[in-house]
Formats: structure tokens, C-alpha cells, sequence
């Protein structure tokens, strides 16, 4: 732990609230941080309402105890994905306000996203977790957002999407409608379903198990499918999937991106930046060329962003040496 | 109503158990029918064991009460989609045994549909309703079945899909991700949200509310979005969907297809029989061409097949002539 700087007059509270995890960091007016945060999942959409309510307290009761004592806390802002619903933000402004924070922000995470890659106001953010969504950005505001459909409508390329096409191949090949794939032992291994490749009525036994293991549970849960299209992608149809999966991903991009915003482009989420992005390269080539070649810059998370986000809402100038410092603070704070 | 036959020494009860609708039929060893009830949807997974119990037993009160009085009743045989389940199957035999049928026997919708349009025991069968499913038929019996594997993981071509096409498509629309489509006011229309191309946080609000809609009900239903793409088949958009649709039934078939078995095709379900083959031919022209050109029959349903089951369970030979008696006589009775 880096050591405390001097006591601070006032300190923002930044919330990158997920899916999976929850990261909060406290920065002061010059960029420098003073405490971090982490919990389970703040979305409210993937956890409810109160899960993700008591998420995000539980990260800035955390953040606020490594912080200094006496600093007087302003603004708190929470970047997260999907609807902001009242009762969402009613719930979590009370519960920080009685931790002390008299304002709360909420931000949608692809601008925590995008401002954890650039301190420039104008360009892209591309982000494929669970689901898949993207934007071009505009003097730092969302001016356009494609994707973020959910299961249901689309997301292709997200990690629902991949696990869906590989559970998917796997059953046709069981089918013989396609060819045998590398996928079918991961995945039947991976949920517990015997091999049993016997026929009842006119059906190979492991379709119907893996059906049955698939409608057990809610649909995104498909997405713990999709690691092992990364493990088999030297197998034709996992490399087809992850192909399709960085095309779908480009074409969103493709489809926001106009001349007068060049770039850069952020790319966030773990399926894209720890799955797509590390695989090999053959495999991700349609993303190295969207937007005429822009630059694609990974972020691990949006802790940074919201940050800037915090730290802009707050009237500070976050150009690029503001930016520089912001990010090596809040990573020291938040690993 | 026709006259009544003379008095049948033993009666055979034949149950088509649809997701909307049942329908039921008596007849004797001779093919010659006796009675007929309907009632509402009697598919377990549709609408829950009670209520498909529940609607097979009204079914059968009705066609008991059309009936002659004093009939024996021997055995019930119903054709219904999707898994029997030992807690189905114990339920509708206690039901029905109480209404006096001593043995209950649950049989394929596939193969209802199959005997509904020919004779012949060697053949190939294929329904698209919400779902879509196909087998290919040797000796009366499902040989290799694919397909039918439900909203989440295929079922390509079904009414659920097309529905689904179709909301995509129009949100991608909406997004500018895709070319405007006349889908856009029918649909916005049906679901009843209204045109608000104004954006909020990037997002036009139409998409948003659309996306509510989707939701907010059981994933099948999407399929009540179906009609919009026949309803506008004159637009490039449904026009693709719909094409897609033909060709993925007709990619079900090709995939069941051996030289042994040459045909018929049965064709099965609304959206196969009373949308797609009913649209004009240039957007099922895939159909027409599957299986080396083999013989397409639409049936309206599965009630003449699984008569046709319960003749043959009962050590009937049915022969084109008692085939061609038993769907005059059914026809008559369930119109």
C-alpha cells in the first residue's frame, strides 16, 4: 500500500460497479488516490437491486476506511451497465448518503470504460463481457450506442453469445448435422453429461442431458461456455465461433464510426480483452482492422474512467498528464 | 354431423396434444370415427402438467359424450412434442383411466404428423410451429431426430425464431445499425410502443421500450412477432428472414436425408404449413428443392396420425385404402 498523501479537503469516490465484481477508489481534486475498495457484483440487472446496492457499500465503506480520517467526502459516481432504474438510484443514494457522500453520479460503463484508455473526449468504446455494447463518444458524452441487447436480441460476440454457439455445436455434432468438434468433451465434461452417445427416439442420449443442462439455469449462464472456445481454438468450429465472435464485435464499431471521429478505441470486458484479444492473432484480425486501422486500446476495467469521470464532474481539467497520473494512482490503489 | 356407424364393440381414443390446442377423436378398428372433442392446449412444457392434463381429459370427456353409449374403451394414444416425464405420464394415465381407458400411450408429435399424410411407414417428417423439429421415419419409428432443441439453443426456422428475426431486426433499424425496414411500424405497432426516435444517453428511446417488451414475457413468445414478416414479405428485410427460415427447415431435412429413405416429406405446424408454404414460392423454393425434389405434404395436424398410431397399436393393418378411410373420417369429425 502506497503511503497517504496529506490530508486531502475533499475527496471523490469512484465506483466501477460490474457484473462479477465491485472496485471503488477515492481520489482527491489532483488526481492522486487515497483508498480502494472491492465486492461482489453492483449491477443491478445481474444481482438485483439489493445485491447491488449493498455491493457498492460494502466497496465504499472499504475505500473510505483505507482512506484518510476526516476528509470530507463530495461526490460519489458509479459507472454501470444497463438501466438506471429509480428505484436503483433512489436505493443507492441513500445508502451513500448515509455514508457520508451527499451526491451520487451514475455513469453508463462504457464511459468508465472509454476513459480508462484516453483522456480525450472524442472516439469509441467496444466492451464484451457477458453481454456485448458499443459507442462512439462524442465531448465525452455517449453519442451513439449500438448492442447491449441482452441475450434475447443479439450481443453477438459477447460471452452469452459464445457460449450459446458452442453449446449449439456441440449438439449438432451429437446431431450429426455438423462435424465433430474438439468442443464436445470440453463442454460435456465441463457441465457433468456422460458421453453417452445411445439413441431414444430417434435422439443421442448427451443431446438431451446437455438440453436439459442448458435450460436448467438462466440463460446467461451459457456464458461459462465460452473459455472453452478459447481452450479449443485450434479446433475448426471453436475458431469459426471466435472468428464470428471478432467480426460481430468490429461490425459494431463499423457501424458507429464516422469520419470526423477517428479514434481511439477502448476495448473493455474480460471475453474481449483477457478471451479475444489474447488469443491468437489470426483469430482477432477483423478487430485490428476496424475503424481504418484506429488504435484499439485494452483496459482491464473502468476503475480509471469513472475516476476521470469523478474528477471531471468535479470541475478539474483531465488532460492527458492529469490522465497519466489518474491511472498510475488509481492502479496502485485498485490491482 | 354424420350419422352415427353401428354399434362398435371396442373404441380407440387418438389425442393430438398441441401448445394452443387439443383435439381428440374416437374411432373403431374398422378407421371409421365416433366422436371428437377439442380443448385447449395439452403440451406439459407449453402450459404445465395440470393444465395439459387437465385439457386431454376434456378433450376426451367431449369425444366420449360425441360418441356412441355403451362403447368399450381400450386404449388412448396421444402424439405430443417435447419430453414425457414420468409425472406427465402418471398423471394423464390416472386421468384418463378414470374416464376408462385402460392404457395410455404417449407417442412422438413428429410421428402424428408423419401418419397424418401418408401411409407409408419410411419417410421424412418436419414441423415448424413456435418450434421446429424433423426425423427421419423407418418402419413406423423415429430413426435420427434433430432439431427441437428449443428458443435457447436453435430451433432456426420456427415461429419463434422468425419472431425473433424480426425484433432484431428492428432494433437494429432503429439503431442505424441495419437498413430501415417496413417491419419497424408493424412491429412498434403490435407490441404498442410508440415511434420516439428521440436519444437519450445515446440510445433512441423506441429501441429501449422495444427491448422492455421483449423481456418483460416468456422468451417464446417472440413468436407472436412471426406474422409481421409474412405480413410484410414484400420488404427486404422479412423477405431475408423468411428465406433463412425456409432454408434452415430445409437444412434440417438435407441433414436427415439418406439414399435408403426417398420420402415423403410430411410438413407439419402453422408457421410451416399455414405461413411459409403459403407465402409465395420464391421464398420457400429451398423447400420445394429438398431432398432430391422428394413429395412435400402439408398436414393441418397431428389427429389423423396418431389414429392412424392407435390403429396400428391396436394390430391394425393400415393400408392406403384404411389410410385414406381414416383421414376422410377424422376430417369429418375434427374439422
Amino acid at each position: 500500500m502506497p503511503a497517504k498523501n496529506s490530508a486531502p479537503t475533499s475527496l471523490l469516490l469512484a465506483v466501477d460497479a460490474g457484473g462479477t465484481s465491485t472496485r471503488a477508489v477515492l481520489v482527491d481534486t489532483d488526481g492522486r488516490a487515497h483508498g480502494s475498495g472491492r465486492s461482489s457484483g453492483g449491477n443491478p440487472t445481474a444481482v438485483g437491486v439489493d445485491g447491488a446496492v449493498t455491493a457498492i457499500g460494502e466497496a465504499a465503506i472499504q475505500a473510505a476506511a483505507s482512506g484518510p480520517k476526516g476528509a470530507r467526502h463530495t461526490t460519489a459516481t458509479i459507472a454501470m451497465a444497463g438501466e438506471k432504474t429509480p428505484a436503483f438510484a433512489e436505493q443507492v443514494t441513500d445508502r451513500l448518503g448515509a455514508l457520508g457522500w451527499g451526491q451520487v453520479v451514475l455513469q453508463h460503463d462504457l464511459l468508465g470504460v472509454f476513459g480508462s484508455g484516453t483522456h480525450l473526449l472524442d472516439g469509441y468504446a467496444l466492451i464484451a463481457g457477458t453481454g456485448s455494447v458499443a459507442a462512439r463518444v462524442v465531448g465525452g458524452r455517449l453519442a451513439h450506442v449500438i448492442g447491449g441487447r441482452g441475450w434475447l436480441l443479439g450481443d453477438a460476440g459477447s460471452g452469452f453469445w459464445i457460449g450459446q454457439q458452442v453449446a449449439r455445436a456441440v449438439i449438432a455434432a451429437l446431431d450429426g448435422q455438423q462435424p465433430p468438434t474438439a468442443l464436445t468433451p470440453l463442454v460435456l465434461g465441463a457441465v457433468g453429461v456422460e458421453t453417452d452417445l445411445r439413441s431414444a427416439a430417434g435422439r443421442v442420449r448427451a443431446v438431451r442431458a446437455l438440453m436439459s443442462w442448458c435450460y436448467a439455469r438462466p440463460p446467461v449462464q451459457l456464458a461459462a461456455l465460452a473459455p472453452l472456445a478459447f481452450a479449443a481454438h485450434d479446433d475448426s468450429t471453436a475458431r469459426a465461433i471466435l472468428m464470428s465472435a471478432s467480426q460481430a464485435l468490429a461490425d459494431l464499431v463499423a457501424a458507429l464510426a464516422v469520419p470526423e471521429v477517428s479514434g481511439p478505441i477502448v476495448a473493455g470486458g474480460s471475453v474481449l480483452v483477457r478471451g479475444i484479444l489474447a488469443a491468437p492473432a489470426d483469430l482477432h484480425r477483423q478487430l485490428a482492422q476496424i475503424a481504418g486501422g484506429a488504435e484499439l486500446t485494452p483496459v482491464s476495467d473502468g476503475v480509471v474512467g469513472t475516476a476521470v469521470l469523478a474528477l471531471r464532474g468535479a470541475g478539474v481539467d483531465v488532460d492527458e498528464a492529469m490522465f497519466t497520473r489518474v491511472r498510475a494512482e488509481v492502479e496502485r490503489y485498485v490491482p
